[in-house]
C-alpha cells in the first residue's frame, strides 16, 4: 500500500520557522478597513489616533492564557508584512461591489510602501493592554490583525494539551456543527443573502477558510462572499463590507463645536457619497442612537441603497428604518439591511422570516460562523468572547460610541453623558454580549 | 503564507493507478485466518473447499449498487498480491500472543510462494454469486478481501455523488460518534479488555486504520489490539483473534458417519490443543449449538482458557457456560469469556456490568466499531449490512452451520435436520442480524 510521500524540503523549511505566524498578509483583513483607508488617506490623512484593544469579557483573562513573548512575535511579524505583488495586482485589477479601480493609483502606491506602526503592550491586571498610536490610516490597519492574533492566541493556548485525537474530534465536531447550521439556512430559500463577517474573531486563519469554503458550497448563490481580502482572493469570490464606526467616532471626536460634532456622523456619509454608490452606500446608523441619527438626517441619506444594524434591537430598529423611509418618499421594498450584530441561526432564521418581501435582507455572519467551538472543551475554554480594537481618540481627544445597546458603549463617562445631550440619546435597552 | 508543497512525484504516481486499490497486501486479512490456515496447512492441507459470498440482508441489491468490472478489477488486483519481504520478515519475527515463532518455516515458505487462486463471478437477482474453489488453506484466504472488498466498493458507490464538504462532514460526523463510544467505554473503567475484530465489514481501509488509532489514544491499556495483521503491523500493537467455524463445518463435512460428524468438532480443537496454548485455546462452541457442545465436550476442553461467544443470547449462554465450568471443576474467575457477536456500545456495556469480576470479560468489538454510518447519509444507503463469506463445501459435500441463532443457519435444509438430530441442537431463540 502507498504511504504519503513525506516532502523532505517543506518539513525541513518547517524547521526553520521561528514562529508559525497567524498573520501571514497584509491583506488577511476586512475589506471595510481597506475602504475606510482609502477614505481617510483621502480626507484624514495626517489625523493621529489611538487604536486600544478592549476585552468586554473581564473573565476571561488574557494575560494568563497567552504569553507575552508569543503575543510580541506575532505582532512584530505583521510589522514585517509588506503588500505582496499578487495582492497589490488583485486590489487593482480586481472588481469590487461591480466597479473597477475602486482603489486609487496613490492609494495604492501608499498601501504599497506601508509597514505597520510600532504597538505598545503592557500587562494590567490579568489583562493585556494593546495600543497603537500614529497616523490614522496607518494604525487603523491595526485592527483586525490585532484582534486575530488574541484570538487565535488564546485558542491555541487552549488546545495545547489536547491530544492528537482529541484535536481530531473537536474539529469534527465543529464542522459538524457548521454544516448543520448551512442546513438549517438552506432551509430559509433560495432568497437568503448571507456573507462572512467573522475574521477579526474567529478561532483560526485556516478555521475561516474552511468555514468560507463550506459555505461556499452548502449555500451557493445564497453566500454572497467574506470580508475577509484574502480569502476572497484565493477562493475567488466577492470581498465584502462598507464602513464602521471608526469613521463617525473619529470625525466626531474632532469637532470643535456641538454643532459640528452633530454634524460629524452626517459629514462622513457626505464623504463617502462623493466616494461610493449602489451597494457601498449603507448607512451605519448606531454610533450615537439610530433614531435621532435617522431623525436628523438630510434627505439625501434615505436616498442611499441600505443601513447596517449592529446593535439594539433588530426588529424594532429595523421597523423604524422602514418608517423612517416611508417619512421620506422611499419604497422600503428597494431597500437593503444588513444584519451582523451577534447573529446565529435562530436569530437569523428569525429576521429573515419577518422581514423578507418587505425589504431586501442580507446577513452579515461574525463570530458564531468564524469561531462556534462553545461546549466542546472542558471548562468551555474555546467559547468566543467579547474583543473589540477601537479608535480610542483621534488628535488626543477621547472618541465616544453611544450605540443601540449601552452595554458597548465606550469613552469617558462625562463625554458621553455630552454626546447623549448633543444627540438625543436615550439610553435604550441592555443586551447581554456574546460576542 | 505557506501552502503546502504539491509532492509532484506522488502525484504522477497516482494517476498511473489504473484502479484504486481496496487491499493492498496480502496480510490485510484477520490474524485468525493465518493461524487458521497454518493448522490446515498441517492437518488438512489437501481438501477441496468452495467458499461462497452470502449476503443476509436481501433488501441490499448489490449486483446494482456495485459496477461489475470494478469488483472484478479489485478481485483480479488481490490475486496479483504476494507477501512482501516486510510482512514476512514480520510474521516470521513478531512475537504473538507471547510466543515467538507462532508461524513455521514450512508454513511461512507456503505463504511467501502464495497467489490466491481464481474466483467466479455471477449477478443473480440483483445479487453477486462470488465463489473461490481449491484447495483449502489458500481458497480460505480469499474470506477477509473479497468482504471487504463489497463493503468498500458499496460505501464508494454510496460515496460518489456526495460533495467535497458533505464528504468531510460525513467523516466528522463519524469520528464523532465513534469518539464518543469510546469515551462511553472509557466510563466503564480500567478493567474493560476490548479488540478491534472489524476488518471484514469495515467501511474502508482508511476508516479502519483511523478507528484503531482513535482506541489506541481513547483507550490505552484497554484497547487489546486488531484482528487485522496489516495494521496491527503498521501500528506496532498485537493481533488479536484464535479460530472460527469454518474448521469445525469443514471437519463435519468430511466426517464418514453420525458418530465422526458428531466428534468433528471436538477433533478440530483436539487439533488446535497441538499447537497453540494460552489465550489461543479459546472455545467457539456454536457451531452446532453451544448447549449440546458443552454438555458433551470432553474434560480437556473444560481446561481451556475461554470461549466466545458469537451467536445467540450472550447472558444465557455465558451463564450456561460458567455452569459447565464449575460442573467440570473449574473456577470461571480464572476463565476469558470473548463477545464478538453484532456488539455495540450498549451491550458491551451491558455484558461487561454483569460478567466483570465472575469472569474475564473480552470483547471482539466488529462492524459497529469499524463501519457505524447508520443514518447519516440520506435514505441511509451507508447503514451496514449482513454479508458473509463462508465455507459452502469439502470435498464435494456441503458444509452446514446451526449456530445458536437459527438466523445464522447455513446448509441444505435436509441436511440441516440431520446435524439437527445428531447433535441434539433445539432451534434456539431467533435473532435479527444488524450484521
Amino acid at each position: 500500500m502507498m504511504t504519503p510521500t513525506v516532502d523532505i524540503a517543506t518539513r525541513v523549511y518547517n524547521h526553520k520557522w521561528k514562529i508559525d505566524p497567524i498573520v501571514r498578509s497584509l491583506i488577511d483583513t476586512d475589506f471595510y478597513k481597506l475602504l475606510m483607508c482609502q477614505s481617510v488617506f483621502r480626507y484624514r490623512p495626517d489625523v493621529d489616533v489611538t487604536f486600544r484593544l478592549i476585552n468586554r469579557s473581564k473573565d476571561i483573562r488574557l494575560a494568563d492564557l497567552i504569553d507575552e513573548g508569543e503575543l510580541r512575535e506575532q505582532l512584530d511579524h505583521v510589522r514585517s508584512l509588506s503588500l505582496a505583488r499578487g495582492e497589490s495586482t488583485w486590489l487593482r485589477g480586481n472588481t469590487f461591489y461591480g466597479k473597477r479601480q475602486m482603489f486609487r493609483p496613490d492609494f495604492m502606491e501608499f498601501l504599497e510602501n506601508l509597514r505597520l506602526p510600532a504597538y505598545h503592550l503592557e500587562k494590567r491586571e490579568g489583562q493585556y493592554e494593546l495600543t497603537f498610536e500614529g497616523r490614522w490610516p496607518e494604525v487603523m490597519l491595526w485592527e483586525i490583525p490585532a484582534l486575530a492574533i488574541i484570538m487565535e492566541l488564546r485558542s491555541r493556548a487552549v488546545l495545547k494539551d489536547l491530544g492528537r485525537f482529541e484535536l481530531q474530534v473537536l474539529y469534527a465536531r465543529a464542522m459538524t456543527r457548521l454544516w448543520e447550521k448551512i442546513e438549517a439556512l438552506r432551509g430559509l430559500g433560495p432568497d437568503l443573502r448571507i456573507a462572512d463577517f467573522g475574521t477579526r474573531r474567529r478561532h483560526s486563519f485556516l478555521w475561516q477558510d474552511w468555514c468560507v469554503q463550506a459555505m461556499i458550497e452548502g449555500l451557493g448563490e445564497r453566500f454572497t462572499g467574506t470580508s475577509n481580502c484574502l480569502i476572497a482572493m484565493r477562493r475567488d469570490i466577492e470581498a465584502i463590507g462598507t464602513n464602521a464606526h471608526e469613521l463617525p467616532m473619529v470625525y466626531a471626536a474632532l469637532a470643535e463645536t456641538d454643532e459640528e460634532l452633530r454634524q460629524a456622523p452626517y459629514r462622513v456619509l457626505a464623504d463617502w457619497h462623493e466616494e461610493h454608490d449602489g451597494n457601498l452606500r449603507v448607512i451605519l446608523p448606531d454610533t450615537y442612537g439610530t433614531p435621532g441619527f435617522l431623525r436628523n438626517a438630510p434627505d439625501w441619506l434615505a436616498g442611499w441603497t441600505g443601513i447596517r444594524i449592529d446593535s439594539g434591537d433588530p426588529v424594532a430598529l429595523t421597523e423604524y428604518a422602514i418608517d423612517w423611509w416611508k417619512s421620506r418618499g422611499e419604497d422600503p421594498a428597494q431597500k437593503l439591511v444588513i444584519f451582523s450584530d451577534g447573529l446565529d441561526v435562530d436569530e437569523i432564521a428569525a429576521l429573515f422570516r419577518r422581514f423578507h418581501g418587505r425589504i431586501k435582507v442580507s446577513f452579515g455572519w461574525g463570530t458564531l460562523l468564524t469561531n462556534d467551538f462553545r461546549g466542546l472543551v472542558p471548562g468551555d475554554g474555546l467559547a468566543p468572547f467579547s474583543l473589540v480594537c477601537k479608535a480610542a481618540a483621534a488628535n488626543g481627544r477621547p472618541t465616544v460610541k453611544l450605540s443601540d445597546n449601552p452595554e458597548k458603549s465606550t469613552g469617558p463617562a462625562d463625554l458621553i453623558r455630552h454626546y447623549r445631550q448633543v444627540f438625543g440619546t436615550t439610553e435604550g435597552q441592555r443586551f447581554d454580549l456574546v460576542v
